[in-house]
């Protein structure tokens, strides 16, 4: 049997520094195929794709991943552990060996760590003037004395917290970051490696000659002939969703928590634009990122009895000749649809999520997103 | 005690008609004083008011009226009878004495159509290859004789109805209209008198040269001045909450009945423009004005258990002397709340639907339409 490697992406976009993650967990693992499970189109953050979730399985195939996937939005837009437990969860269901990740200190002792997570929310959990990362954060550091702070080190615990669940663990190969940190918001000179957060923040300008140092050239074209889509393409429906819809049917938004659909709606009332809704929205209790995901949740209009639900399927993107034998292989001994078309049976069923996502996508770009694709194939 | 005259309308705009209705509906009642109630941001055929309520409330007091009130969104966006109920009740609430409206046949015999109006839906009316207008006529028709046809005859059998329900009734005052039909969507040459219809046509292209014919020189310097709002201008935010939302959630909006829903979410996901959206959703059992309506009530996210509801206050617009005084004296004697000024707890109450409509308007214009307004008072 061929040793197959996973990887948990969200490419938005793809840059140097996945290819350099990509090219050190196929050297430490010495597998023969490459699986990503990748977000479709939104964010783990509660941010829109710059690019859809087709022109990013076209870079990935580009890349050298022999196959993609799509990670439910269900789950891909969630906070860390849910994100990771539904793309963990994937991963082996598509019979991965390994696990790879970036992270900012791969050596931190992972199982120690997850050996000593907070089973349920403690008194701890209930100060209402700190953020629920900030209340984990000062947890695990009181109780094992280490400091899970860098956001690729936490996405990394979630992994093995997730993995711990399964009948049976993947190995995990944590990967050191190399260059920026993630949420550093600058590409420095004369490097080759910057993060996704720095190159969207190039993007919004435009500055395709800087951005062209950290990002291969099938990203750097691809970017330059898309339109953007980012929170400012959807934040006047934010908006109308928010003056339109009733407190009490805000309430039962996905995650609406502690009354902030009052906040929501008067910041909204207020707001020249999404950053300015979202600082009118900020409170010490809340993360930007959560914010984000709330907003996600109203725009999507999903409620509270709708998510997360359970991994009951999963779409194929894209695959190359390698990735369409492991392909065929899996379509006999995978134990969950493997759908490679959705039809319309699928959108009215399980798929009604990812589908809406997609549809509020097309609103704004005019580009399909399900109904009339088909997985990418590269020889 | 003076006399009283009410007067419903729409004012959308304010036109020579309207003029010439007001002039004639004084002299054939003798009325000392006189009382509008006029709808709110959006009309009855599911449209947005071209001008807002403020302006058009500016416009009646130019034009002679006393006291402008406003017709709660509940009833204003409604078929006949229940629009004509709610305008009816109101004037009666104000204690008009007579109640004068446009009819093509102001002969007609009221009284007898009332009489023979059908009191629930037999049979007849599950014929569903017609719109409900249509099978309404026919009834009427087979058993009285009477043509009830054009459309403000239409709605003056429904000011008639409603009339009847009170328990003191007032003088109906039926008045000729003159010039165009209201359907009629010309202006023709050397007349001084066009519908609102074909006014709202010339609009679109600004023709203010052959709209200046037929309107007060107010009407059309407030139009010249004032942007255009139209289903254009909330075509995509229709489109979003047809695509964003479940069929489940579409189900329950006011109005949404025999799965229509299915439809107008097709409709959405293919139409270009708001137009084409009514023609891909358009069936023989609908009327044009239906579907612009039920279009309002998915913009307006308003569901079913929450419509028509009952008269609980009246909301003063604008008055000028002689409104105020007549206002005074209502203010000891009405039966209901004279709102003057919105409160957050109107809003959080009974005044809900109206703020959350002016909240859209407020969205696409930047107007404030109620938290900060006062009534426009004239000398």
């Amino acid at each position: 049997m061929p040793k197959v490697l996973g990887i948990v992406a969200e490419y938005n976009p793809l840059h140097n520094g996945h290819l350099y993650q990509l090219a050190e967990a196929k050297r430490q693992s010495q597998a023969d195929c490459v699986i990503v499970v990748m977000s479709g189109n939104f964010m783990q953050r509660g941010e829109p794709a710059w690019l859809d979730k087709w022109q990013r399985t076209e870079l990935a195939l580009s890349a050298g991943i022999d196959l993609v996937v799509e990670l439910p939005a269900k789950f891909a837009v969630q906070p860390a552990h849910l994100f990771a437990k539904g793309a963990i969860q994937i991963l082996a269901t598509l019979g991965c060996d390994v696990v790879a990740f970036g992270a900012e200190h791969p050596d931190l002792d992972f199982d120690q760590l997850v050996a000593n997570q907070p089973i349920q929310e403690s008194a701890h959990f209930k100060q209402f003037n700190e953020t629920y990362p900030t209340l984990f954060h000062d947890y695990l550091l009181a109780t094992t004395g280490i400091n899970l702070e860098a956001s690729n080190d936490i996405l990394a615990f979630a992994y093995a917290a997730a993995n711990q669940q399964l009948k049976r663990p993947m190995a995990l190969l944590p990967i050191q970051r190399r260059g920026s940190d993630h949420r550093d918001s600058e590409v420095s000179a004369n490097h080759s490696v910057a993060s996704g957060s720095a190159i969207r923040k190039l993007l919004v300008n435009r500055d395709f000659d800087r951005i062209a140092a950290v990002v291969p050239e099938t990203t750097l074209s691809t970017l330059k002939a898309a339109p953007a889509v980012t929170w400012t393409t959807y934040w006047p429906f934010l908006r109308y969703q928010l003056l339109s819809a009733s407190l009490a049917q805000l309430e039962t938004v996905y995650q609406m928590t502690e009354g902030i659909e009052y906040r929501l709606q008067r910041a909204a009332e207020q707001a020249t634009d999404f950053a300015n809704f979202l600082q009118l929205a900020k409170t010490k209790r809340y993360t930007y990122s959560r914010l984000q995901r709330l907003a996600t949740s109203v725009l999507w209009q999903v409620h509270t009895d709708e998510l997360p639900g359970i991994l009951d399927y999963v779409r194929i993107l894209g695959f190359n000749g390698a990735g369409q034998q492991l392909l065929n292989r899996l379509k006999k001994t995978a134990p969950l649809p493997l759908i490679t078309k959705v039809t319309p049976e699928w959108v009215a069923g399980p798929y009604w999520l990812d589908y809406r996502v997609g549809r509020l996508r097309q609103m704004v770009t005019g580009v399909d997103q399900d109904l009339t694709r088909h997985p990418i194939v590269k020889p």
